[in-house]
């Protein structure tokens, strides 16, 4: 495929175009925020590169579409995809940060990080044995390069590792992998769940009322998509001690609504949609390696299948 | 060795009772609480096994003794050690222990949860970028069995590893070793400092002010001793950012006492010397497997070298 004319929309123009210009690449870019993005644009363009693409954009003269994020919900929903248009997504070090962020929260809770700060307001000096991953049990939702990297990580402590897929395939950094169908065979012992599945028809909703009454006072970390939770089942299942904490960086609607019951709830934690992040420098790495292989016509690992929607 | 009559003091007696009769010693065993312990019973015993021997007590009738902890302090200071009595040390899963411990907070750290936690209280949702550990250097304080297991549990993140010891001989586990009399050498550039040496008067006072000179706002993690650490010291290292923050699980004196300045100070987290808890289970593990060898005369990796002091 030729690409010589490169739309980039994004808020972080200015640290994109920094390391892109590293390369030297002979090429026309143009640089935009999202808000200044217009149709001559699009029609001028063989590429487009960028976190989503609003409603009613018509996209269909580029050639190309590339995702600065993991997931590809923002180019897809509500709206039938051009096959004619390839898509291509960031796939980066999401799954080590992805990694990082689930392995900091399951030690916040082994490690009673919450307790002993609560004791030291109080001046008080009382054993609580921390544990032992290799006590412990999770299971992580998706089993692609992220839930495997985030497999892998908890495995090197002795965590037993459980995940569920599409397939139920056997990837080799879990003990078992279940198919999504029958999950409920593999979560009644967990003490941990991650899920860091992408957003399709099959996982909206998953985590609802149903899931909730198949665990026991589990850990429960979303990294995923917020629409994947249903989250008046997820306060209900906190309040009959199915989950005993949880970890959101996801939700249906973000920024999060300064009234939503999450913010003062004290067994959740939010954070803001920081879990994988793309880094400007990661980002151009990705889209650059990506640019080559395109131009090549090499075969693309991070092309995205329109029917599964990742 | 022969031993025939085990004295076992403990505040913990009856866990260890019960995981020491399920071996079917062919032994006299006394259970004891420290406050309970007679000068009959030191004589009447072959070997004793506790965390400490009180100050005055005669221990030099029995032929071992046996530290429930990883620390002999409590044993050796303030006497001269008859060399004649064997004395041996728990070395169990504390490495483990302590690395996770050690771990725990430093993604604590670098995943920003404290930051995040205030920002929930405010319900503000500002995106902070978490730093993966691969961009991180510690420096691990005791080259020893814990020090190696927590610089191995830091390496699998690609944290950059350096080890201070006695000798400044190379372990596999870091990337560099420096001897402690020339420590300053490789501290400048660290962003963590995990102290994981045992006290001795090589290593009291270690943190003092000269230390805190050398670095720049880091995380600073003790786990070993106390008294390696100059309190007034630290204090006045974080006023002036040599240290962003400390994580303290020993202190000069224990419990803390409630009207320690170190209970109220904001960059200061504190837990009740639990990172390397022996569990009832991995004592009596440890003390039966050196029980064995004592018996058949083999080598005692856990024997105390009395001049070292560990």
């Amino acid at each position: 495929m030729d690409i010589q004319k490169i739309m980039i929309v994004s808020p972080m123009i200015n640290e994109l175009k920094e390391y892109i210009e590293q390369y030297n690449l002979d090429k026309e870019i143009r640089y935009l925020t999202e808000d200044k993005l217009t149709e001559e644009d699009l029609e001028w363009a063989d590429a487009f590169c960028g976190f989503q693409i609003k409603k009613n954009t018509d996209y269909s003269k580029v050639k190309w579409v590339h995702s600065l994020g993991a997931g590809v919900d923002g180019f897809l929903s509500g709206r039938n995809w051009d096959e004619n248009v390839l898509l291509t997504r960031t796939v980066c070090s999401f799954g080590q940060r992805i990694g990082e962020y689930c392995l900091s929260y399951i030690l916040r809770d082994a490690q009673s990080h919450q307790r002993f700060a609560a004791q030291q307001g109080e001046k008080a000096w009382n054993a609580i044995t921390p544990k032992l991953l290799s006590e412990k049990k999770a299971v992580i939702y998706g089993t692609g390069e992220i839930g495997q990297k985030v497999a892998g990580i908890l495995s090197v402590f002795g965590v037993k590792v459980y995940g569920i897929s599409l397939s139920g395939k056997l990837k080799s950094a879990f003990n078992q992998v279940a198919a999504i169908d029958s999950h409920f065979s593999i979560i009644k012992e967990a003490d941990y769940v991650v899920n860091t599945l992408p957003l399709t028809d099959k996982t909206a909703d998953l985590f609802d009322k149903a899931f909730f009454e198949q665990v026991t006072e589990i850990g429960f970390i979303n990294t995923g998509r917020g629409k994947s939770v249903d989250e008046a089942a997820l306060i209900e299942a906190i309040e009959k001690e199915q989950v005993r904490f949880a970890v959101l960086d996801v939700f249906r609607e973000e920024p999060l609504p300064a009234s939503h019951p999450f913010w003062e709830h004290p067994a959740i934690t939010i954070t803001p949609h920081i879990s994988a992040v793309t880094t400007a420098r990661e980002a151009v790495e990705c889209f650059i390696g990506t640019l080559n292989k395109v131009e090549a016509g090499q075969v693309l690992e991070n092309k995205v299948d329109i029917q599964k929607g990742y």
